[in-house]
């Protein structure tokens, strides 16, 4: 059942006056019930709370963490059909589609166990001592990852399960070691109370303390602030627009101490289409595109917001290809009025600049929160020219920068910010003939991709998502993937300790049995 | 020969009118070289030959670049006895000194290129794809990491060799594939001139491009904050005071592209010294400590400035200790006027303070830039109430915090600012009795050391070299050892890319025979 409340660690709290609901976009209708954002004081019982918890929470083993971790995602499958309802009336996304998200939210929470089992993540390492060293003795040395302290973990507007409440920066934080503070997306604040309720359920089942976890309510910027601010936050994960993140980066900058901010931002994806690949697949790759550009509304940060080719008869085919199938797709419901309104408005903005020609727009019947997919064309010259055109419109929208030549294209890729991802599209000896372009748009990224699209992010250990400013505020990390727990912890190191106090991942007989660098050699040998 | 000028990639430059010259502590006399501080111009032409290198130089294969850094290290050496001389007229440091640390960057250099030539610390990372899982195919996806970009690092006052032109940040960028401006400490110009010349000349000497490697002298703050600054700059690496590497800091956090800064800062490396060990080793571990307290003139980072300890007539019996055996230590030259200036005015206000009892001072005849050591003592109540007791006085000069009891001793413990280290001195059950202030330490610390000194800083893969703010400015990464890599680059994915364009590391055949890591497991066969 969702009561509105804040979760301050265990207990359901709405000491304050400000409510709000959510929105229904499928049937362009406010939800009933009622939410309460999070206080002042509220907000600061959960990160004392959080604080608090740390100093046991931190020390529990990888095998007790991964046991609460397994445990949510199990809490969270028990919800059941409510969860679906929820994710579906607050999103306006499809129950395919809310179903294929669960999933991904569960997995990440096991693999993030299985990462936690297995054990080697810590990077334990020893130096032994050498007391008979000329001209001094060498110390024994013992390092490893221990967690940074509570995290604040931004939920995000077009992931309301994989990448909100128990979504990738929680799992990750919470694997770390890392209490949690969940601000909830006011978007989906139903969605997060019930995943809120099956984290606290299994916090309690599995003995983890009161604060490790808090979901707090909230439909303003304010809380965020709040919680950024605070001096026992450690740290920040964040999914959304480069306003924001920016915003938060600043103010955690600003700190009397300042802490990490990972935000992942903003993002064109920006694709590139060869000679070779166009003289051969242009109307294969305009279909894939066309699917590819309206994707869950367009609503992915991956989305690919921009195509970029040479000028050529094939270009001009695979345009009209392009245009001719993105008005074949059924537009989608997207995630809130609010976003309707800014995709609306944003793709006017763009449309209205000099030199764009419209090569399609959907004109089907549509019902009120929809969005109308549109793809349009710019000359090479005046996108260098025009910073408005390099801007993400969030939806299913794309720009087809058309190149004069190599040179151009070149210029294109170099004066792009940098980008989640870049896609290449070649056959042949295209990848030979444009390595420059390539190699440019390597910079750029923090994914290059070829022959495919850049829609769709497996969560696996060797995905990066994240990528040079404005893509995320830190590319030294990735926010997918197990590698993602780094952002959270920091290296810390032992001196002389005595081994039957120290960490079990250093002690000399390996209990955990992990792999460890040992006077710089990998082993799983006991020392 | 030193010429006084900036070098600007490979080529000599002293465009600027602004010049200086530096000092000579233990003779108090201005050096006769005199140094032009780089322009504008020439900052600008440093960083664009930089951004310029780069794209070859991040190209360069693991072996090239570790003969990159052998041939320094071989540079270096090669500079014999000037550099030796030179060092200590800068920096009023002894000759065995200067040796020693001539002996840690050149082996620091090398460490590196053994690094490199494992190859393993790349860190990839292959996982396969499954063109029929259910219900999406899953794709190849391949990571690695890649450098950054141009580094800009600030030579440290403390250390002419070892964290300064060729140091600890310089080795760390040039051997992630990064192009490296230095900003030269204006107090050892000279040295930093000499070291420059064995880098470009090195870098001839092995083929690196022009623009790897650029050092730009400097008398004030312009030439550091231009640098920060410079679009194409993508990381700093700092050592130094508080003020000045969060002054940093907030400049590149303030840039429309943040860019990472690592500031190794402030610390009074607390020691905490516990009953037990009071009672059986008082008058040991009074010896021990009045040697590292006065070691280096105190002008190490992890100088022991804080000693911690409950009131007990043992630890009467430590102070008194403490207060003979360092009168007895020969006063030692200061790097620089300013800093025995600097040392003077902050020991005097510290000492003015209330509470403050001065257990012993140096009252030897010293010369001009010598610094007298001082050790002074405050009850456990005044430290907590007074905040100025908490920072750093750089220099020979230690504060003994004499608590009321345990709890005190935990509260002071809590109270302290992130620190670089943290000592525990203990006997029998002393960690048993005391684990929350051991734990409490622990929080505050990037390091910490049971019955030793904090003073002298391993270089091996076990060491953490950096702390909680404002030890450093990002807890998350050490400025010692070879793990300092990880500062200046990022992860990178390649997705369904051709196997014979893919990067070494990441190739099915496994070239670089290196520790791979496919489908989650670590190993170091072909795919």
């Amino acid at each position: 059942m969702i009561t509105g409340k804040n979760y301050i660690g265990n207990t359901l709290s709405a000491l304050g006056s400000k409510t709000y609901t959510t929105f229904n976009p499928q049937k362009n209708t406010e939800n009933t019930i009622v939410f309460t954002e999070a206080t002042s004081d509220e907000i600061n019982d959960a990160a004392l709370l959080a604080s608090k918890a740390f100093q046991t929470y931190s020390k529990k083993s990888g095998k007790d963490k991964a046991v609460f971790l397994r445990a949510i995602a199990e809490e969270i499958e028990a919800l059941g059909a409510e969860l679906i309802e929820v994710y579906t009336s607050e999103s306006g996304l499809p129950t395919g589609r809310a179903m294929g998200e669960r999933g991904r939210t569960v997995g990440q929470l096991r693999a993030f166990a299985a990462h936690l089992e297995e054990g080697s993540w810590i990077a334990a390492s020893i130096d032994t001592a050498q007391p008979d060293r000329q001209p001094t003795p060498k110390v024994d040395l013992r390092k490893m990852l221990v967690p940074l302290g509570p995290i604040v973990v931004f939920g995000a507007s077009n992931f309301p399960l994989a990448f909100s409440t128990a979504g990738g920066d929680t799992a990750a934080a919470l694997a770390a070691g890392c209490p949690v503070l969940v601000k909830s997306h006011p978007m989906h604040a139903g969605t997060g109370e019930l995943v809120a309720s099956a984290i606290i359920k299994a916090a309690e089942k599995t003995g983890m303390p009161n604060g490790v976890f808090s979901n707090l309510n909230s439909s303003g910027i304010e809380v965020g602030q709040e919680l950024v601010q605070h001096p026992v936050v450690k740290g920040v994960g964040f999914t959304g627009s480069i306003r924001g993140g920016r915003a938060l980066f600043n103010l955690a900058a600003n700190r009397p101490e300042p802490i990490p901010v990972f935000a992942e931002m903003g993002s064109v994806n920006p694709v590139v289409i060869l000679p070779e690949a166009l003289q051969e697949k242009a109307a294969d790759w305009a279909k894939t595109y066309a699917g590819s550009i309206t994707l869950g509304a367009g609503q992915f940060c991956t989305n690919p917001g921009l195509l970029i080719a040479i000028k050529s008869n094939q270009l001009h085919q695979f345009s009209q290809v392009l245009a001719e199938e993105i008005v074949k797709v059924e537009p989608s419901c997207m995630l809130h009025p609010a976003i309707v309104g800014a995709y609306e408005s944003n793709k006017a903005h763009v449309v209205s600049q000099s030199g764009i020609e419209v090569l399609a727009e959907s004109s089907q019947e549509i019902k009120g929160n929809y969005g109308r997919q549109i793809v349009s064309k710019v000359e090479g010259k005046m996108f260098l020219e025009n910073p408005t055109l390099h801007q993400e419109v969030f939806g299913p929208f794309s720009l087809l920068v058309q190149c004069e030549d190599k040179q151009q294209l070149e210029q294109v890729v170099k004066q792009l910010e940098g980008q989640l991802t870049g896609t290449i599209i070649g056959e042949g000896e295209d990848l030979f003939n444009y390595k420059e372009v390539v190699s440019a748009l390597q910079d750029k990224v923090g994914r290059i991709i070829f022959n495919g699209v850049p829609t769709g992010v497996e969560v696996c250990p060797s995905m990066q998502h994240g990528g040079p400013y404005p893509a995320s505020t830190d590319a030294r990390f990735t926010a997918v993937g197990v590698g993602s727990i780094k952002r959270w912890v920091r290296p810390f190191s032992f001196q002389s300790w005595p081994n039957n106090l120290l960490p079990e991942a250093l002690k000399n007989e390996n209990p955990l049995k992990i792999l460890r660098t040992i006077n710089g050699v990998k082993t799983t040998n006991k020392v």
